[in-house]
């Protein structure tokens, strides 16, 4: 099943069918090279046929973990940095209460996170907060050396050891990490931690249908498997097999490309629904870490609409015309709320009474659309019926299979980051690192 | 006092001191225009000696208010969209705690946000929260009638009313809108709520330090005499009379004119301090809203470092040379935090052990900055010596006015925002409020 629908209508005055019909050949090939698994980092293919290929025990394996975590603590501190964190908290928020901190009774524990920053308050301010509390630690690394998820992992491991007892402890942690080899893998050995596997072949970006964000998404509470079911219908759905005219992913690969051959460089990913801001989040790292190198790619921005039509929009109307938007729409909120009537009525909006606060949303994002092609901002619009696990599956899986043909029609390996080590050398040689003994002398050098 | 520290030094590379020395007296003249007050835009300089002009009177109005209120309530809702609401919550989620909203024992009330968007669920979710709870509404809106906070201010005015009584009710609404026109101030005025002033002369998005900042920032319990003298501070710092070379913000305003007339035309906010995330909000709209007209403006983004190293870091290292970083610095952080020794070391991190988290930090600062300016990427490093609400003063006033001399620079108004308008003309259209009958025909006409 196919739920989720793409309309690149609005894009057709600055993208002729011409420019399009131009390209459709580049993508098609870029989906059998895909496909093939003979491109540039084919050893990171593995998130292709991953939905279809997770087995009832996997799910299992997982539910059973999550159960067991669920009923020991209120609490569960996700520490993952970039792709070992964003797609997890891009579900969880997108399917949690908007005021779920805040929540008093409650079904599901407080999700946390930590280990994606080095931020010393930030720390400190969290084992303040967990110091009395009842918490658990989902820890995601594929080697366990990743600087900023190896300090919390350490602070927070020293403090559930403490509070709980080093034998509960045990229980508290879960690691997902190598199959094998490195730290973690290895600390979990040791300990008698449960541990789930990061695939060697998915990427931290293309991970979160792994247990990376399966965990801490079945421990939130959410139905892991809608969430793949919705996933795997959509790998039908853009399989190499399905035509170009048919294939959502191919067409929007298509589409990106030739806007950005007519000097659209920034995409912002839109939505107006707030709880999708994390969903934005891990969208950007999909395709600014494909896409970025080389000395080109695609910037990839995010706002929240209306929201942010009241900071970005007057940029967005009227700036550079280098920019293109990609609007995710939501069908049908889940809540219903009504605008009431006033007697008064001194602001005015008596003529919206009786209506569905989504209606005024769905006019504000139509009107927008609108607005922005008349001003020279193309516009994408994907929609899909609700918020709910299976449609955040579609989502998921349709931008993935769409980064990776993007990402071989630009010509790029979509599959790597080599620019990511650079601060990272830096930072071990001003750290004075074991092993960076030349590299210390060499910056320290550079400094004076 | 000048507490902040601006260093250009490793744009070096991309603008040369000739080209800072080629720009100078544009920037000198701009400055000249602001304070003569004869440029585009002159009937909104209302901020420029704001922080200065600020009376005893003006805070102790603000104060008894906001104690009235935290003597009411347990929750507080502030209303307002785009500068209504953005510069209240950059200070207050800046100072803080990382997990307020989880604090059981609590000195200052939670404080949320509404009417900042049009999301069904959102607000279903908060009026269902909120029901049985003690709660006071500041509502901000100029005229009264934007769609967003008036939409919401109707549902939550309706819920106070009914959970605390009408009586009670006029003491848990404070009004911040015009001084004397509008249906928020004729609602005020009829109900008996206390109002504060947004003055005529001050646009939104400057207008943090009006009382559309300081009346939620006092509700949530933090120092707003120090917020102002520390813009106080910063405004004889930058006053037309300081010369360029000792003039942050003219300096700031030049280096970025610079470097978007070499092509550079993205620029991103960067914290190291997850708590700076609303204040890039922040930036972004007074910098995009400002400056991005007459199909011009460098566009304005934000990352949270070292989190989103891990997600556009290999953009920013590698993708197209077209961006520069404005990096906000906090000198110390405000608890302490140490790296403790693991006696079986399996991460490597026993180098750091008894170091403090912010000195890795610091450390992934500086080796990022070298690595970008390698890369291509000119780096702006603007610093002040803990994040509190003198040194929020300090950046606040800077960067309004580098804004008003950098748009005048770039040659724009930097005090209007013309392009806001579209969506919501096709938005009242689609809606079909009245008055907007022949643009509803031409619109319909148009979607056939």
């Amino acid at each position: 099943m196919l739920n989720l629908k793409l309309d690149t209508s609005r894009v057709a005055s600055f993208v002729s069918e011409a420019d399009i019909k131009a390209i459709q050949p580049e993508v098609e090939a870029a989906t059998k090279l895909l496909h093939a698994g003979t491109g540039a980092g084919n050893d990171f293919l593995g998130w292709l046929h991953l939905p279809s290929s997770i087995t009832d025990a996997d799910f299992k394996e997982i539910e059973a973990a999550a159960a067991d975590m669920r009923s020991r603590v209120d609490y569960v501190v996700v520490a993952g940095i970039g792709g070992s964190y964003l797609g997890a908290r891009a579900v969880i928020d997108g399917l949690s209460n908007s005021f779920d901190y805040l929540l008093k009774e409650r079904k599901n524990p407080v999700m946390l996170y930590a280990g994606h920053n080095i931020g010393e308050d930030y720390l400190a301010e969290l084992l303040d907060f967990l110091k009395d509390k009842k918490f658990g630690v989902v820890v995601i690394s594929k080697s366990g050396t990743t600087t900023e998820t190896a300090i919390a992992f350490r602070l927070l491991k020293e403090l559930v050891e403490r509070t709980a007892g080093k034998e509960e402890a045990k229980h508290r942690i879960i690691a997902v990490t190598d199959k094998a080899k490195g730290a973690l893998k290895t600390l979990s050995n040791n300990e008698g931690y449960k541990t789930f596997v990061i695939p060697d072949n998915v990427g931290g970006r293309f991970s979160v249908l792994t247990p990376v964000g399966l965990v801490p998404i079945a421990i939130a509470g959410f139905d892991i498997r809608a969430l793949v079911k919705g996933a795997a219908d959509m790998e039908a759905a853009t399989d190499e097999k399905v035509p170009f005219a048919q294939n959502p992913s191919m067409i929007y690969a298509a589409t990106r490309n030739a806007l950005y051959r007519k000097q659209k460089g920034i995409e912002i990913l839109v939505n107006y629904q707030p709880k999708l801001h994390y969903f934005t989040e891990w969208w950007k790292q999909l395709y600014g870490e494909s896409e970025g190198k080389d000395l080109k790619g695609i910037f990839p921005a995010g706002v929240d609409f209306s929201t942010d039509l009241h900071s970005m929009g007057q940029w967005i109307q009227e700036g550079e015309r280098t920019i293109f938007e990609t609007v995710v729409c939501i069908t049908k909120p889940n809540k219903t709320q009504l605008i009431p009537e006033d007697k008064d009525n001194l602001d005015a909006l008596n003529f919206l009474a009786g209506k569905n606060v989504d209606h005024v949303n769905k006019m504000a994002e139509l009107g927008t659309a609108l607005a922005h092609t008349d001003g020279g901002v193309p516009n994408i619009h994907v929609e899909v019926p609700t918020l709910d696990e299976y449609n955040l599956g579609q989502l998921i899986y349709f931008f993935e299979k769409a980064c990776g043909i993007s990402g071989y029609t630009l010509g790029v390996n979509p599959f790597n980051q080599p620019g990511v080590e650079a601060y990272k050398k830096n930072m071990f040689a001003l750290l004075e690192k074991p092993g960076y003994e030349e590299a210390t002398k060499a910056i320290k050098a550079r400094l004076k």
